[in-house]
């Protein structure tokens, strides 16, 4: 994607091969700086901190750790030791292990002079496997919102096509392109008139930072919003649709996303706007029956309700920011992350292997 | 209301009865202070830098004014000038506008030795009468709770009366007790076991804020949540009934509130949660045919979303606050602050006349 109408993807491989960049998202979205990562400690420490984020952009982070472990030292031993460092960064990301079982499984079986070759082979592979299906998904959706756009064209109006969405979904979560946001990249390139209702998504606001922050650097026209307001707009006719990411989708279809997404859904029913999830077709999970007994919905520190990070002051390339306290002293929190949008309030699936309904027999489609 | 152990209200005339003496809200949550307002102009800068807030309580506070101004000179030129200047100091007040006019019919026809005793009398009724409206409400809300707990019992469930609350209709912005959250106070010192969901209010915080503040003031077991959690905590059968206030409410029964207020109503209906609305019988807007169309929205400034306020360090006697930047730059915000909860969505409406029906035909017992 661009950011000052340079093309960037959230990873890349340096020339040399020997170390990778990665851009800092500890710093956004006030400071866009880079870093090298030269070893396999120093991409421990970048998933650690955050300076990575996102599923997708983990599993990848973590396979070129591996490559460069490899590359310092091929033995099974090293290997083994990066495996469990890698993992243990980020122990609950079903998507880093996957990516790390993948390299392992790989090189095990070659000679040690191969491996590093051969993991920097695969961490390729997966990335470019990421790009492509979020390209995927970005292409199908763009067709909804051009027909969306037409049929609003056909009635007369001539105001931009809205599109409003939670959390960020965008292309610094993944390698390039994002999911939910791929679809208004791609139709915004194609020279579709759109405008994006940014949801700012507490407690980590990761609307009003990241979202933002890619959505101004395409140059895509948007505007901010809290929580609050997406049922307002819908009320008074501002939003023409609703293209969320999601972290789990169930067979039925039903949807669990970051906490507040449920709202939004019954407010586009209640107000006939469409509601659309995007997401890659690997990431169904079939396992689960009843999505609001059996998923276990992540409980996080009360501190992200309580207290929030932000921006005191910018200088040239540093970034003096503040703490603060919001709630008393004497009032608890709770700080649940992700909510269950029913099968019920979603219009469309956007998968890299086309637009389903949300149901077994959509979903189904999509595996023969 | 309590505040550590102490009966207080949120304005009382000082022994003396030559001042008015408030809490200074703009300290709160973090520091509870008293300022004596000893003329009508420290009333004005009081209402004009939210030492004073909350639509009842700035009507008191200008009745109070108007007191002073006459103590100091009762001519008619005096009253004149502080009429103008209290109005001024929050034009968009409705209520302030009605108690000022209120204190004028009464004293200008009288001699002026005589009027500043007739607005001392005139503005002590309008604060009781606000404290009995908001008992009224307070005792006819508790027997909807007392019901619902009663209900829960004879379940077998034995857990506490879980209420959710958006924003701030507390004692805070009254005299005393409150709209919405008076039927929580009736409830608490009945004895009922309660516990309430404190929905944070973005943009301004006044849920985290204010609600949190009064409830641990009283001894309420609380919970403070982002905006986007309420759905969650429905769905998981965590809350057994949600109340809020309004700012209008039209004869048709559409309440018009903070923002965010519509999602919770949505929510509350898709879970089977009683959703009940507080207010005074005496704000009924029978003007309003369609509430979406004819409710003009006020739409405030962007910096409440990309700049949030709060505490950075407490000393004893001083608050060092912080405003920190939320949102990058490059990225705009849109304010919305009100919305429209549709009187299909609303389950009762608790008045200090009863509860009625969220239509005509309830509305119209309250005035007979």
């Amino acid at each position: 994607m661009n950011i000052q109408n340079r093309r960037w993807q959230s990873i890349w491989l340096d020339d040399g091969e020997c170390s990778v960049s990665v851009i800092d998202q500890t710093k956004l979205p006030y400071l866009f700086t880079t870093r090298s990562l030269k070893n396999c400690h120093e991409v421990v420490e970048a998933i650690q901190s955050m300076v990575v984020r996102g599923a997708p952009l983990i599993g990848v982070a973590g396979s070129f750790g591996l490559m460069l472990a490899l590359q310092a030292d091929p033995s099974d031993k090293a290997l083994s030791n990066a495996f469990v460092a890698l993992h243990a960064a980020r122990p609950t990301a079903v998507n880093l292990f996957w990516a790390l079982d993948r390299i392992r499984r790989l090189v095990t079986p070659l000679p040690f002079l191969d491996r590093a070759e051969a993991a920097k082979k695969e961490a390729i592979l997966i990335a470019n496997e990421d790009i492509s299906m979020c390209e995927a998904i970005g292409n199908y959706g763009m067709k909804i919102l051009q027909d969306l756009a037409n049929a609003k064209t056909s009635k007369g109006q001539e105001e931009p096509l809205r599109v409003l969405t939670h959390c960020n979904a965008g292309w610094l979560a993944t390698v390039d392109w994002g999911t939910a946001l791929a679809p208004i990249y791609k139709a915004h390139r194609a020279g579709l008139n759109l405008h994006v209702w940014v949801d700012e998504t507490r407690p980590l606001n990761q609307g009003a930072s990241l979202t933002a922050y890619e959505l101004a650097c395409e140059g895509i026209p948007h505007t901010v919003i809290v929580d609050n307001a997406g049922g307002h707009l819908m009320q008074q006719g501002q939003v023409d649709a609703v293209i969320v990411g999601t972290d789990r989708t169930t067979k039925h279809g039903d949807v669990c996303n970051k906490i507040g997404t449920y709202l939004k859904a019954l407010a586009a029913k209640d107000n006939g706007v469409p509601f659309f999830v995007a997401l890659p077709s690997s990431t169904i999970d079939w396992s689960i029956n009843d999505a609001l007994s059996e998923i276990p919905i992540e409980v996080r520190s009360p501190i992200e309700v309580t207290h929030l990070k932000g921006l005191l002051k910018k200088t040239t390339n540093n970034l003096e920011e503040a703490l603060i306290q919001v709630v008393p002293d004497g009032s608890p929190a709770f700080n649940p992350a992700f909510d269950i949008t029913p099968a019920r309030l979603v219009t469309a699936l956007i998968t890299d292997r086309g637009i389903v309904a949300a149901n077994e027999a959509g979903l189904k489609t999509l595996t023969t």
